[in-house]
């Protein structure tokens, strides 16, 4: 950008831009068009995004419990009495929380890992909250359900989690994988066909 | 986004994922994502984006003269004396203005049209700076480079310039289409292909 900074003179601008390409999966050329996007659409929507921002800042926090994200501690999972208390969801962010939430399909507690052991990142489960999690299991809970994503990552996680969980009397059980609903056998990759057949169910004697 | 909110319980996070998801090329997933980056972040670096924005909004304005950005009016490549005064190359945007001027291929002035004449969007010339491009053309301009985007609508724009500049005995150009530098004929379109072809130069007697 020096030339071009050079030429406009205009610092205001060239720091906006190198902002926003800061931003995870923003590139130059997207951090130029948000720049002028957030230039000339009506000042109180561009103002309203810098506040949002302040205000996230200053109000959200994690849960000491979970280590989801709100503006309560415990948050409004932990402290919602209505919650099965003995099953606990491992995730990896809160938006995967989110997602399961969204999905209508679990009504226990969770567990926010906030990332994934990457042995190539130099992330293990010491700067997780691995300990935490373990901690928690003593709190009257009878299975944890490991809700990584099913990468190399998540499923290498997933296994520590087993190793870590199994001798304490804890069910432990793994998401399911295979053909996401809506998908064809035609356009799978290879590895989700392999998953599909392998993890195959009864459908007889009131299997599903 | 309804029911998660119920369940966060998170006013401001959700606000700051409504006013990402707002932006250009931001869906709801990406939105989220970006808003757990800017709660994550170092508090400054969330901040300075905010900051930003707000210095952007308080102090870039439009150049009266070209229509680019700046925080100088006229803006810092009007107000250069050393550049050539008789030609004006019309631009779609200000990034467009930035490209140009990152190729080092150019040292006149610039006209910024705001836009492109889309009659599918109810976009006419007169919600560009159409009059004032023709308004600056009786100021010792002697040629008009056309450089909108070769796109449908950028074509179209620029035709639409062609019949209004052309009995002002004014030389009117059209920016050089064909294969882009780098590319291959077999991996081109149909359209980058005949571009290429139909707009063949002569090489010998100093052609390039």
């Amino acid at each position: 950008m020096g030339g071009v900074t050079d030429t406009l003179q205009s610092a205001s601008l060239t720091r906006l831009i190198t902002e926003l390409s800061r931003l995870p999966g923003i590139g130059d050329k997207s951090a130029e068009r948000l720049a002028l996007h957030l230039l000339r659409t009506p000042k109180e929507e561009a103002l309203g995004l810098a506040r949002a921002i302040e205000d996230v800042r200053a109000n959200v926090r994690s849960c000491t419990k979970c280590f989801n994200v709100g503006e309560q501690d415990p948050c409004a999972i932990c402290a919602d009495a209505t919650r099965d208390r003995s099953t606990l969801c491992v995730v990896e962010q809160p938006s995967d929380l989110w997602a399961i939430e969204k999905s209508g399909a679990y009504r226990g507690l969770y567990h926010v890992l906030s990332g994934r052991i990457a042995p190539m990142e130099g992330v293990g489960p010491e700067h997780l909250t691995v300990s935490r999690l373990l901690d928690r299991t003593r709190e009257g809970v009878r299975e944890v359900i490991l809700a990584t994503n099913p990468t190399l990552e998540g499923d290498g996680t997933a296994l520590h989690l087993q190793q870590k969980l199994e001798s304490r009397g804890i069910a432990v059980s793994r998401i399911a994988r295979g053909l996401p609903s809506g998908g064809t056998l035609q356009h799978a990759s290879r590895a989700v066909v392999a998953d599909a057949i392998g993890g195959r169910r009864a459908v007889a004697n009131g299997g599903a």
